[in-house]
């Protein structure tokens, strides 16, 4: 067993006054999905509040950690006793995978547990896009069902008096995620399941315009800095304030043993950017790259349980002289090598050309596609561009060829767009992707406050994720200067999930005014430790209140620090409801009005 | 003299590569417009970026400051040679405007100036908007104009090959704002100068739907905490990252005399609630306040130089039944004492009954209304309501009364109000107000992140401003749990630029986009220190990129350090770029079209 880094703690425990349940499933009763209980106090009268949980094991006291175990492999029977699966010798390890001899001084350890990887016998097809065109509901399909779901059984009750509220620009939200609706939903191509076979430790989840809004977090190590503990003390840490799908971008040395400790202990899905492993293998060359080395490190990264890939395969040749007079140029990092080994080679690249053969990869292991905008504006006045919208074309094209072939596919959007160029992005996608999951970097609302983009990205987030956008790349405050530390990581997932959750009631997604409720219950009736415990970020809530009224008193009384007591709105609209009981508002209400007005609208002289 | 806490420093200089500038009038010779020129580096070819600047003499190195001197008194002789306005004893301080005896332990010093104040002759309307209706555009008009027109000299020569962009949702913003379209704006009152004849230390500035967007910082000690000094301090430093007006919400003692201070060194408009003060005189019993104590507010605030006044007189008696079955009930502070006098003495409240003799005082010495809403939704689940509509009605039906009597006037809205409402507050306040500017909270889009509403408010910000919202009050990470400090009040200032700027842009406003552009092209060619420089928080900025890269070096560096200079897509597309220069692009381009594309689209089998 190797020794850990003392110096990393992996954060484990539950959050406060939060307890974490299991749902059984009922079509497939081996499934049982977590959900984390918010108690209210019990002066409050009311259930404890259902909230989704992407934190996995880590926020289970029964359950003990051990990143050298890594998680239990929950899905490890779901597939494997029907004869389409078979597990198989794997792809060595080389040492161009990691870029350092294993052993020597900056070797990260081999991870301790050795798995034979699963494929797809022959040319079968496990995708969960394949068993949904088969009419099949997959134990996946039914955990997202169950999972999107949350307390919706009080919702429903809700709704028989209250008239849903809100706006889906079209989308088709139902009142009950059923499995048949999961299924449906994944067979029209409108929404995907990541979820790589060889990735088994992982909770269902699922992406689509008509779910809630998701969020990706990104990691990853980078040349000099950070070891493997700490990157998958930045996963679990991502995953605890709400990361739906983390994206590992590593780049330098290990990133294949770093990688497959990140699987090995990742209660969501894991997507990478195979194309930067791909060039570590070349030396940074991009014109060296090869179909052969990229395809290899596909095989290395599907086996080791990669959930999605991004592939950059929109970028065509004949896009590229679009970017040139472009005031930022070409902002993805994929999008730029390919443009680079495109003009080197003088052809279009090696994922256009053998896209195809990328399908049956990903088919064979269930990844999906994110399809990569390699050509997204990267300021402003590049948003909305001729070269975003061919390259968006592309995506669209290639879409149809992945569905094809049984492949589930999002797509990634920008970027850097002002407000009033953010719908076009949406629609276009719709109309020109077959309605695939949209999965979008912000977008940035405006270029001037580096230091602030998770502000300015937030800002375009909650937008785009309202007119449709399924899963929001989340951006941290450090974005375009420098990389993300743990409090950078989760003030990016916080934003982002105030950002999709503003979507999601925007959307008038059945269930999601039902945590603002309880809060500003809590909030009027000066249960503060309630307030706290119901707020995305219970620590920070508590600490910022503790800092003017630190006294424990003090969170029982019926004012705060910013008004103090003679001040307080709440205390005295208490008074007013108490006033309303004792005489009767209504008739009181009718009674003002006759006595009219006294004032009668003048026109100006 | 009184002597300083020497523990609290007022922060002056100018920020970084920045200097200020002065435009003189032409109408008016005698004015001097401030503004900001951030100058880049001279490898880039390009002019210095000017900037609108509401930081006053503080950023000016060749002003001393002083703050027992107070700033100067610019606008002292712009009114005062026409025999329309006339100085006067002014009511005398009494122990009651503080809570505390002079001289004692807890006393604010006076202000060691004391000025006698200024009131309109007799019957004359000396407000701004009396002049505008009268054809005169005042010295204000013409000092908003040369403002509001930064840089529009280089943005007329672009709009010559470019096209406008923007979506203005009926808005008619000009691409030259000359002191005629400010005055036309103000006549038809769609736009504000609030400019107290006794606060002549303010530089101009205008809240109006055709304008730039404005926002408003609140300041203000409480019953406890903070001290004049520090006070003095938060104002100026809200306005050194861009509050263009700050209102003082003090409570508790000695709130004549610090705002006095605050008052004498404010480069900005101050706004006020008066009946906070006027409840302290009643010692906080909302049911013993009177017409008298509040009119003798207003005359103590108004001598004093108070810009605009919040003013909650469209709560009407028969408004308050509607918000009993509220979750949050009334959340204004304002409102609640309202409600709360209404319910006790069972009448219209003597803000409602008096409405024409506030309008008197403040047509007096050209005090702004600030019409308050106090019936805002505390809560997403009583947006939009009945309460808060019907009292939005009466504030249409009061501005009507406060035009008629010459009064400028602007308008308060919520709030918390979910994605999906936000523009229905918009149209609605555009509606029954006559198109008077609107002046709005956030709003929050969601009630479940407290620690982070300045984000979930600054979406909502963002989103109005862009609808026609014409100032934004800023909301900092403490909302709802605590007082705000320094670190708090510049996150919420520059997040509230953010959102200004982000609607700016959406608008269409003619020069919003020239300093995302110099932004951007110092991104893309590497000019660190000027992209540090150009953005609203230069030492974030800065510092956020030397936690990872601290060596002088790196700051010429042709990358940086999230993604190391292998993957930095920047210089990759500069070399494509040289690239097309060599080898003729367009026509590269028309090739790579005609070799056809690879794949066809295939239908699904």
């Amino acid at each position: 067993m190797p020794a850990l880094n003392p110096d990393v703690e992996i954060t484990c425990g539950p959050l406060p006054a939060s307890q974490k349940i299991y749902i059984p499933g009922t079509l497939h009763p081996e499934i049982r999905v977590p959900m984390r209980e918010i108690s209210v106090h019990p002066t409050a009268g009311e259930p404890p509040v259902r909230v989704y949980d992407p934190s996995g094991p880590y926020t289970d006291p029964n359950v003990t950690i051990d990143i050298r175990q890594g998680l239990a492999r929950l899905r490890q029977h779901w597939h494997k006793n029907n004869g389409t699966v078979t597990s198989y010798d794997g792809r060595d390890v080389q040492q161009v995978d990691n870029g350092v001899a294993p052993g020597t001084r900056h070797a990260v350890e081999d991870f301790p547990v050795k798995y034979r990887p699963f494929r797809a016998v022959g040319q079968t097809a496990i995708t969960q896009l394949a068993y949904a065109r088969a009419g099949i509901v997959t134990p996946e399909m039914e955990f997202v069902a169950i999972r999107e779901n949350l307390g919706r059984a009080r919702a429903i009750n809700a709704a028989r008096t209250a008239k849903r509220d809100g706006d889906s620009f079209g989308a088709a939200i139902p009142d009950f995620v059923t499995p048949e609706f999961v299924r449906d939903e994944i067979a029209r191509g409108r929404a995907v399941i990541p979820a790589n076979i060889n990735h088994p430790e992982a909770e269902p989840m699922i992406i689509g315009r008509n779910f809630l809004v998701k969020i990706n977090a990104n990691i990853g190590n980078s040349a000099v800095t950070s070891s493997m503990e700490e990157e998958v003390e930045k996963m679990v840490w991502a995953t605890r304030w709400g990361a739906d799908t983390v994206m590992d971008l590593s780049t330098g040395r290990n990133i294949h043993n770093i990688r497959e400790w990140i699987i090995r202990n990742a209660p969501v899905p894991i997507g990478t950017v195979p194309l930067y492993q791909a060039l570590e293998k070349v030396d940074g060359i991009a014109e060296d790259l090869t179909w052969e080395v990229y395809r290899d490190t596909l095989i290395e990264q599907a086996e080791q349980g990669v959930d999605y890939f991004t592939i950059h395969a929109g970028l065509r040749l004949h896009h590229i002289p679009l970017t040139v007079d472009r005031v930022t140029g070409i902002v993805s990092r994929g999008g730029s090598i390919m443009a680079k080994w495109c003009l080197h080679h003088h052809r279009e690249s090696f994922l256009y050309e053998h896209f195809a053969e990328i399908c049956d990869i990903c088919r064979a292991y269930d990844v999906t596609f994110s399809l990569g905008d390699g050509l997204r504006p990267g300021s402003i006045a590049d948003a909305n561009d001729a070269a975003q919208f061919a390259e968006l074309e592309t995506l669209g094209e290639l879409t149809q060829i992945a569905w094809a072939k049984d492949c589930q596919v999002m797509i990634e959007g920008p970027g850097h767009v002002p407000m009033h160029k953010i719908k076009h992005n949406m629609d276009k996608q719709l109309e020109v992707c077959g309605e695939a999951p949209f999965y979008t970097l912000g977008p940035l609302t405006t270029d001037i406050a580096p230091g602030y983009d998770h502000i300015t990205s937030g800002i375009g987030a909650a937008m785009i994720g309202w007119f449709g956008t399924a899963m929001l790349c989340y951006v941290t405050p450090k974005e375009h200067l420098g990389l993300p530390d743990r409090n950078d990581v989760k003030t990016g997932v916080i934003t982002y999930k105030i950002a999709a959750h503003a979507a999601d009631l925007a959307k008038g997604h059945p269930a999601a005014q039902m945590r603002d409720d309880a809060l500003s219950r809590a909030r009027f009736e000066f249960r503060w430790e309630d307030q706290f415990n119901l707020a995305l970020d219970p620590e920070t809530a508590r600490s910022f209140h503790d800092q003017t009224l630190p006294k424990e008193a003090h969170k029982v009384a019926h004012f705060c620090s910013m008004c103090g007591p003679k001040f307080c709105s709440m205390r005295i609209s208490h008074d007013i409801r108490a006033d309303a009981q004792k005489e009767g508002m209504a008739a009181m209400a009718e009674k003002y009005r006759d006595g009219g007005d006294l004032y009668v609208t003048q026109p100006a002289p």
